[in-house]
Parts: C-alpha cells; structure tokens; sequence
C-alpha cells in the first residue's frame, strides 16, 4: 500500500563532534520519504522555498516519491542550525527561521486522500488534524510530535493524539506528553488517550513497541563511526511505517519486524549528515543490516 | 563450580522519587552475592563493622553463602547516604563515610583460594590484583571499577585490568576509562587493554556484550514499579557470573544467556530498597522473567 507522509523540509546547519555541514537537505518530511522509499510508493506533502535545492527534488523523485504534494512557495526555505555534544542522544537548537513553513497549510492532492498508511510528522497538531479530515479512512494513521506541542499546544494535540492509531515520539517526549518519568506509566498513559500503539524510540538504545499489552524492546545497534544523528527518528519512522505499509501486516509480529526495519533505517542515517547514507543504500545493505540486529538482539532460551 | 566474590559491605542511607530507607543494608559484595546464590555457591570476602545487623549475616547463612571469609572489624561499617531523581540512571552522593573498609586488605580464607570464577567487585584496583595474586588459577576473573579509581589509580587499574578475562562496568565508567565517547570504540579500547569480554551496564536500557569481535544486546525490562536503582549493577554482576559458575559454559551462546539473567537479577532489584526484593525469590520467579526477557526482545526474521 502507499504511504503518505506530511511534514517538514528544511536546510540544516548542523555541527557534531565529527565534523560539521552548512546549508545541507533536512526536515522530517525528508527524511522519513528517503528512509520509507526503500520499501513502498511514498506520496509527500510539505513547502519549500524558491531556494530549496532543485537536486534534491530531483533525487525524490528518482527515489518514486510523488512529489506533487509540495508546495513551491515564494520566499525562504525553513531553516534550522543546532549542534551536538558528545551525548549524541540531545540536539542544541541555536537557530531556526520557520520562513515559508510558518504559514503552511498542508492540503492533500486529490489522488493522495485514499492512501492506505498515513504518518504525520512532527508539525503543528491543528495541522496534523485538518490533514486527517481531508484523507478518507486510511487503514493506518500515525503520528509524531515535540515538547514545543507538548508544552504549547497541549489540548490541540490530545485531540489529535485520539484520532490516530500509532505514536512514534521519543523517550523525553513521552515523558513530557504523559507527565510520568518512568517509561512503563508513561506508555500506559499514552495509550489511554487513544492511540493502540505507541512506539518510543530512545536514540542510541534502541526503542521500545507497547502495542495490545505486550512490550518489545529493540536494541540499538553499537556503531563506531556515528556522524550526525538529525533525522535519525524521523528515518526510524520512514523505515518502520514503509515496512508496514509494504506488508499491510498489523500483527504483533509485523509491528517487531517494522520497529527493527525502523532501526535499521535510523542506523545508516546517523552514518553521515543530511541523507547522504541513504541516498543509494541496496536491498542487500538493508537485509544485512537488518540481519546484523537480528544476531545483536538474539539469545537461545534454556 | 563455586563463586567468589571481594568488594564492599555497607550501610546505606538512599533517597528516590518513590521513597526512602535510612541505614539499610548494601554494598557490592552483598548484592552480588544475594542475587548470584540463587544459582550455585558463593564464597564471600568482606569487612564489616561491630555494627552490622546480624540478621543480615545470618540471612546470607541461610542463602547458603560462606560468609567465613567476612572480616568482623571494630569499628563502624562502611556507610553511604544518596539520593536519586527521576533520572534514576544516576546517583547522587550526598556522603561517603570508610571507616573499617579504609583499611580493608581482604584475605582469602584458605577453602577459598581455589574457588573457579572470582568477581572482585568494585575496590581499589591494587587490592584486586592482590586477592587475584591470593587465588589459585582460577577458571575466570572479572572485575567492576568505578570513576573514583578511573580517575584516581589509573595505573594500577589498567595492571589489573591487564589480568582479568572480563569487566564488568557501567557505560559511563566504559567512557571514562576509555576516553571514547562511542561505545563501540570504548569497547574496543578496553578489549585492547586486556579483558577479553566486556560487558556494559546501561541502567533502564539494558546491558551489551562484548565479546570475540560479536556483540549483544540485552534489553532493559519496562518495570513500572522502579523503586530503588540501588545494588542493580551489584546484583547484576551476581545473576551474570552466577549463571556462569553454576553452568560452567563460556561459549558465546552461554554469555548472552548470562547477560540476561544479570537483567533479571537487576530487574528484581529496582523493585525495592535495598535487597529486600532478593530475599526469597523462587525459581519459578526467575525462570518467569527470564522468559519476559525473551518475549520482550523476540522477533521473527522474515
């Protein structure tokens, strides 16, 4: 089945212990259709400025995503600069210019409302609302979000959080999102206010599925040579989500594959800055890797 | 085969979000040893104070563990009060008080010497090496350390490194001694020094083995009645080197066993101050969340 993705495209300024990138192809939008791409028909809709680059449009569309659903807008192209400290897992925003995403609108083409699987990327959640009111009941819709909803926008995004089915947030935002430090309470928390499914991705260590009372953990996968970690949830949501919508398996089974295929996407992703990892990444690379998890995580019972 | 343990005796004074506990018995040695009992003979070497409970030497009786090697000094057991916040991954310590464990030289009781596997639990690394050079050709050595010692005896603590077959450390004190904030190249680096297994405690997320050039990943268990982090690499160490003396297998399989029943023993210890969640566990207990481990981190590859 298709995917669609809503979310942002932006230009990165990102600075990391292992070096440092001007001006390079971000946003959750992008990552997650790069990422998702590997395994399904990926639709996309965001907004770029007249600045944004014409390679990189190019590229998606190499990639098969329908990129029909971006907006060209007069003006500047959403910016973000920050940097990391040796905790690889934090992200210190110096700067960001919402430009032309401040007055974003998403509205699905008319061929894009019958997508089967929906991901909302981190966006306003009045957004993340109005998007599901022009689809036309998708089998799976899912969302992500950030402490700047979670703190500003609370009431909005409880809304929208009972109208989807799966949340993919990270650990600090479940903790923020359902006021329980502990991750158990919190997932537990989460849950009750709609969504069946929550995934929590915990960065360098992996992320954990709470889905109809079970729990799995999967592990994160020990790299030597990390470079730059923006976008690596956002992949980890591209790869779990085209998984799912590739194999339309929902099952308990079919979500644990999905959160490793999720990981696998996230670990090439930190290999280098922007999406240059997964710009031309095999199904053997992918298998592989995804083999590599299956041996990082296994041990025979007694 | 038999189990023998050196390091600390305490009294502890602990605070967290869930409660608190004044003067309950801790310390390595006794974690350690409770949790590594419910799987074969302990042997262990500590000092005490004329002021520790007798209850507790006589519970460690009844766990069969050979308490003989226990120095009983005059003078005040060694004491430690801290506090944790939500983040329970890390301590705070509020006081440190030797008293009979600044002269601590442990003595291993002839019976002893023998013993096959030896855990010398976190003490001054030139003491580590001294009951090492007391003990007679053990089948394996494994030690913990601290940052205290890292930072402090960074000599001696690579001379005992350079003896033992494995470390057992938290990925902060992996960090510190390595100087590599990856893990993964921490890893390395400490294989390089001499161990040729490492295992790394990562608190709520879990633990990874390293070991011949292949890697593990056991998982943390989402509990959501974490009570006390107290004692949890302690009791760790115990499940992880108990499974192993009382199997007896090094093989890579019987390693990752071990990791998990190292979490498992942890696991039950996060759920109340000091041991007391340790003090009658059944194997059927035990064998219950070694299956919840399993269950947390299966997948099925495609």
């Amino acid at each position: 089945m298709s995917l669609l993705v809503v979310g942002s495209m932006a230009i990165d300024s990102v600075k990391t212990p292992f070096g440092e990138r001007e001006e390079a192809v971000g946003g959750s939008a992008t990552y997650f259709s790069v990422a998702a791409s590997y395994f399904t028909d990926v639709r996309l809709v965001a907004v770029v400025g007249a600045d944004f680059p014409a390679d990189t449009l190019a590229f998606l569309e190499e990639r098969k995503i329908d990129i029909s659903g971006i907006e060209r807008s007069a003006g500047e192209t959403f910016r973000w600069r920050g940097e990391y400290g040796f905790d690889l897992n934090t992200a210190h925003t110096l700067d960001t210019q919402l430009n032309v995403f401040e007055s974003f609108s998403p509205r699905l083409p008319d061929d894009f409302k019958d997508t089967g699987f929906v991901f909302l990327a981190n966006i306003d959640p009045e957004l993340q609302a109005d998007v599901l009111g022009q689809a036309n009941a998708p089998r799976l819709v899912a969302c992500d979000t950030m402490n700047f909803w979670i703190e500003g926008k609370r009431e909005e995004l409880l809304k929208t959080l009972s109208m989807v089915d799966l949340v993919v947030i990270n650990d600090a935002e479940a903790r923020a999102l359902s006021g329980e430090a502990n991750i158990a309470r919190a997932a537990r928390r989460i849950r009750e206010i709609g969504p069946r499914t929550l995934v929590v991705k915990q960065g360098e260590y992996g992320a954990l599925l709470f889905h109809e009372g079970g729990v799995f953990s999967a592990p994160g996968l020990p790299i030597e040579d990390v470079c730059d970690p923006t976008g690596a949830g956002d992949s980890f949501a591209g790869g779990f989500m085209g998984h799912l919508a590739a194999t339309g398996d929902l099952s308990e089974a079919g979500m644990r594959r999905a959160v490793v295929f999720g990981s696998v996407m996230a670990s090439f992703n930190v290999e280098s800055f922007s999406y240059d990892r997964m710009r031309a990444l095999t199904s053997e690379e992918i298998d592989a890797r995804y083999r590599a998890f299956s041996e990082l995580a296994h041990f025979e019972r007694l």
